[in-house]
């Protein structure tokens, strides 16, 4: 019995996860199998398309009959379409994978996490970089107490696409449809991964400081002959405490020059320390108790997380297999009736977070999340 | 009207041409239609399990009635098991892609690239190398005089998967079956990418000196309760000399403790400088005739090649996207009728230099190719 | 005429700068001649024994009496003996050259600013990473405009030295003694670096939002069967906003295992951006404006700055070789009667964001310097 | 009883001993004492000047007198001036410590290793990288087997300073005066640290392959309108094999734009790898035989070779460093009557592998050392 599959989204994320369901069967052969059933948009040639590239079998504009439909339904449109679809489906009983940050305000992400808790079925939210091998694998050591207790975590996520003041407006820069901007797009996966890295050492974050800056104000709209304003932040940081009292900061820019996708964590502990940067994301860098400075690992031996079902080490992954390792996970549980983390409820922490980021800044002040 | 193919061997590079092969569609949508069509093996239990991974709609034990049966013929087994079937198929009119290095001797090389000639149909050599993005950038900057006279070229190839004397005998160890070890398995990578970055500025190899070196005599073979002897090179080392009297060292290891799959090509010219390496294949280092060290290029930019096919800046490619990049030339050069490179031909001339390391390494004296 | 130079302090410190009057001769020629006149402090065998290492033609117990006899007086003691010999020596005129941070609280840093701009003599603060050739030649950068308007700004300086709580209690643990932890002693570092860097363009920092960390409450006393209460930080974090809207996080520890002297500057401008870090210290990484990544520029060339003095290209130099640039400008100043940075003023202006940065952290909010 | 210590030469290597000398006391209280006694060179109003600014009493253009006068005698000048004034010396029973290589041709070497054999007095070639801290270390780890049998060793030694054509004539280019370029200049110090790294394991070089090459045939003369033949290699490469069959490729150019003094060092064992490289002298990358990958190795701890000497761990020294030490040997070694290496022998054997080279370049063959 195959899982049928509706997709709202077709473009980055679509892409993303289509390849990812299109590759499972030949690296993951005990994942479910699986039907591209439905492909969701609004524009019905741009749709048929995209169906036709991504390998869908049908097409619809209507998501409303689609969450019945298929067996999960993944919600990969912008932040602010992300909501009323995903609480249908859940409402309907069916599994729900939607892209991040779960929702452009707290209180809708936390209704979702309440459709989520209330339909008891997985609801998962595409933090993909915990599917990396390389943070795999430093979870492990984490937990495995080879860092022994955390004290400090660090996170920066560089991009560079916006430096340019005449980069053109999108979705991303309005605060309406993205709900904030560095800090949502890239922060919530900066937070999303340290939660999943430490949060059973240090407990959750307890305090938070921070500090959202638009450097540019209005961006050109692309094939119009004007500027529209941009309403959400260009970069951000965030000092933040853990419930253990391991300190940190936290940091985002769209407009770091030289920074494609620098996603870079540094743990440090009592025995050891960790980094690891998603531009080289098949390295982990990691000082032992015993050893004398990090060494760079490259996790793409046989026995590291999900490296059996690819290739000899040494033989690198990229960006996209966190993408397979995520799908597999979350249609596993699916097909299973298990849990599947990072779910709605870890989206929903996430948010608190970042909430509490916009509020510090409002305030001038630490708050508690 | 899509072409059929027909893959022998389902090991290693089957599963790395199958899943280019699958990936086409999504990512290169102007490449031919292609079927997997048959695999063919001698087991046949394996066989079918193997078809059904690898999504091939026949299989075959008799590689001699699939020749005749399909638009392309992969030959993807063992290297002594290169010639027979890719000539016959040449032979029968057939394009033939064929797994490197070419054969185990030069004799038998110059064979298959006669074979090639006649027949006038694509007759590819998998130099998979030649199709990272970062590499194909290399070419360009080379190729553009960024770096003027091309003077020092370098190249080495380090793996440690036969550090431990217990690492089990395999074909890869057999001079009968691979023709040479780390010299034809490594080398011939590193000889084929130094004749693509700067055979156009600095003409082929004059001149080498070899040496080959096995350091472990004998290992164990799996499962039984016996050793049996290594008949082939676990390192290499050769001094080249160039037409244009550029000069440089190429080596390789399968001992070299620490390393999985690290190729690293250096070039030095009159103007610039290039560093790559496979271990971090996103990125390439740069030498600017204007600029004071190496610049770090994340080979991901839209306008990279063949970046337009995958994600935004900053998104790493794999290992395995060489591949994909590789079997959208061929197929597009089977359908177009136009060739493709690296060929049979210039397999052929990769392996006169391995030749000519090893005839060198055998008189202690440099020899001409 | 040579100048006579006292010391007070002999330990690290003292020896970092003996050693550079001791070297300025044969490097800086037209440097002022000098005499290590006299070395100052409490034990006098101790002081005897290092008079005669570090080269002192005379010892004394009594800076009172030295602060007269001497053209420049050096305080290399503890934060809690800058002010009264320093304070002494101004009035006195004689020029003083003290270590950082300038002094344990505001108040007293006031006092020792007030008392310099009283003098009207070279009064220096010993913040000698201004005095890194790859420093000098950042700060070009920003000063052409070669990065555009500043943006971002990020320091952090890791150390862990005192990741074990069995380290020993010293004097830098105590609040009375050192005036804060981590922040005053790798912090004030940061903060000057900044300054110097970025000052010119970005203004200074405006705001700030501290938090502090002791992670270890007491250490044991070398030689004593007893524990003494760390009132110090181990570690603290910063967010910093500029006048011109430049933002950044700073960060210190003392625990961060693996690291041993890691001060890691970035900087993000409109057009370029620069990291440098300590440990590489001949090292400038550089993105430039027509540049895609990061240049890696070994600042050793004969026209960097302080490098005709020293040797070849590529020959590096060490940390030591800072103090010696630094002893030269200001023994340079002090001969000419001309200004000297970074003066008293300078390391006032840092106090003031290490004062608020506590404040912040007391409060919980953000505050201004 | 001070040394007294007379010096020929008084450019590069004459500051760079001269100054190895005046740092002794302050770090190395128990080397003997010294005077910088006379300064010897040709141009009488040149070498006051250098006197003066290296601190010698004396000076001298005959160092015929002046090798009975000290207790020890350098010779810094060019290579063709090394062998006579350091055999007379030690026909004079004076030790002798002369830079690297030892003489333009063997048969020279030779009668300087034997003159230094028949006085039985200590007789240095400074090869200075042997007493880098990182290097020492290493050696350390060799020693006590840590890398288990050595396999492989590369080395290689980079710069750049003649990468254009108009870079300047001098005696570095002359065979006459030089013995070779790049070989004897830079291929000296490789095949040093190879003898003194791996040397204890491997055994000495068998057998050597080489090849040398001139890309830049004339070269203006400064203050000349004229151009000067260049006799000397640019650039070589050679292939080395051990007596326990351990293999590697030694390579050095001055014409490889981008590096200015890189050398770097590989060792391959059956337990372990070991990575050096020049420009990051503090830094070790050691593969452990219980490790996954290198680790980067500040070595600047106080129990690190020679660093109890200098500053707290992470205060990183630089090139000159490596000269305070190696004097500090020699000089402890004159003052003991003691063996000092590496000796005249040790450079003895350095040539025979350099002529090795050249031979095997003339006839194109192996050739044995």
């Amino acid at each position: 019995m195959a899982l049928d599959i509706g997709i709202l989204g077709y473009r980055f994320m679509g892409k993303a996860h289509s390849n990812a369901l299109a590759r499972l069967p030949m690296f993951f052969p005990d994942a479910p199998d699986i039907n591209r059933h439905t492909l969701v948009g609004r524009d019905e040639e741009a749709l048929a398309d995209a169906a036709d590239e991504l390998g869908f079998e049908h097409t619809s504009t209507d998501w409303e009959s689609v969450i019945d439909e298929v067996d999960a339904f993944y919600n990969l449109g912008p932040n602010h379409v992300h909501a009323e679809p995903s609480i249908a489906a859940l409402e309907a009983g069916t599994p729900v994978f939607c892209e991040k940050p779960l929702a452009p305000t707290l209180d809708t992400a936390e209704e979702m996490r309440d459709a989520a808790a209330d339909a008891g079925v997985p609801a998962g939210n595409a933090f993909n970089y915990r599917f990396v091998p390389a943070i795999r694998y430093a979870k492990g050591l984490i937990d495995d107490g080879e860092l022994g207790e955390i004290r400090e975590i660090n996170g920066r996520y560089l991009q560079d696409w916006l430096v340019d003041p005449e980069a053109p407006w999108s979705w991303r820069n309005s605060k309406e449809l993205a709900g904030s901007g560095a800090l949502g797009d890239l922060g919530a996966h900066t937070v999303d991964l340290a939660r999943f890295l430490v949060g059973e050492q240090a407990g959750e974050i307890d305090r938070v400081s921070g500090h959202l800056r638009t450097f540019v104000d209005e961006r050109p709209v692309p094939g119009e002959d004007e500027t529209r304003e941009v309403t959400v932040d260009d970069a951000y940081t965030a000092q933040v405490e853990y419930e253990n009292g391991a300190m940190g900061t936290f940091e985002a820019s769209r407009v770091a020059d030289g920074h494609k996708n620098d996603h870079t964590i540094r743990v440090h502990g009592t025995e050891g320390s960790l980094k690891f940067s998603l531009e080289r994301l098949n390295e982990l860098e990691y000082k032992r108790s015993d050893g004398r400075g990090y060494e760079t690992i490259l996790v793409t031996d046989g026995d590291d997380p999900y490296l059996e079902h690819w290739w000899p080490p040494g033989h690198v992954l990229g960006w996209e297999h966190t993408f397979v390792h995520e799908n597999y996970e979350f249609l596993s549980a699916v097909r299973d009736g298990e849990e599947f983390h990072p779910s709605f409820e870890d989206g929903y922490e996430v948010q608190r977070i970042l909430d509490a980021v916009e509020r510090s800044d409002d305030g001038g002040e630490w708050v508690e999340p």
